[in-house]
């Protein structure tokens, strides 16, 4: 992908049979893991956007498993080779990857199909307020135009 | 739950947001974790039956976040407390709990819902034929009628 330091995609395998789908999400030999923290679920409707979120101590690994969503992340770490880049990737069934999020990049995501839109996020660490820095989709700091 | 041994099922958070509901699954702190080897999806089409299979070393935690799905689990560990019962318990969104499938019993799960059904396990351990054991759905072992 176009990059961002640190920013990973991980195209995922979907094993079919008639009996119903395997998904694969992430194993813990793979190096998008550092470690457990947290599962949870997010659903996003349509044409809603939910974020931005700047996770200080959070490592994401999210995955699509039911309709498509939007993903913007945007680095503005000072220190980053890529600092000022933005990137925009939709993940789905039909483009079914895995996005490692690293602390310190911001993020939004947005609900594109018309049904429910679902993520998977395996953090790694538990849900914990303090460590995560929310802005306002509009704001001074983020230059992105959400459409 | 009227129970077999080692068989957990721990009631579960959905948060409502008029941007889209978040689901718990799992923390690290919790008493259904012991270790996280693998996170994937399974999903099971209405009135299709995966199983049966047993697990000699790996702990499931399953949660449904999207149709509805029936799990039949039964005991047959000759010291187990429980040996001979079964658990049957539907769970869905309207019934958001996750499941602890202890190593040593056999389990099955059946689609209910119309359209999609899914589920997560987050596994102790990786995917690995070697530690399973399947039945087919007739056998000797496992006095289940399935309706």
């Amino acid at each position: 992908m176009d990059g961002i330091e640190g920013l990973k995609l991980t195209p995922l395998r979907i094993i079919e049979s008639p009996l119903g789908d395997v998904y694969h999400a992430l194993k813990n030999h793979e190096d998008s893991f550092s470690q457990f923290g947290e599962a949870y679920f997010s659903t996003v409707v349509k044409d809603q956007v939910k974020g931005w979120k700047k996770h200080t101590k959070m490592v994401l690994n999210v995955v699509v498993p039911v309709g498509e969503i939007q993903f913007v992340v945007y680095d503005d770490r000072p220190n980053s080779t890529t600092s000022g880049q933005f990137v925009e990737i939709k993940l789905s069934k039909a483009n079914y990857q895995r996005l490692t999020v690293p602390t310190g990049v911001w993020m939004a995501f947005k609900g594109i199909g018309p049904d429910q839109n679902m993520l998977l996020n395996i953090a790694s660490i538990p849900h914990d307020p303090e460590e995560a820095i929310n802005l306002d989709l509009e704001n001074d700091v983020i230059p992105y135009v959400w459409k």
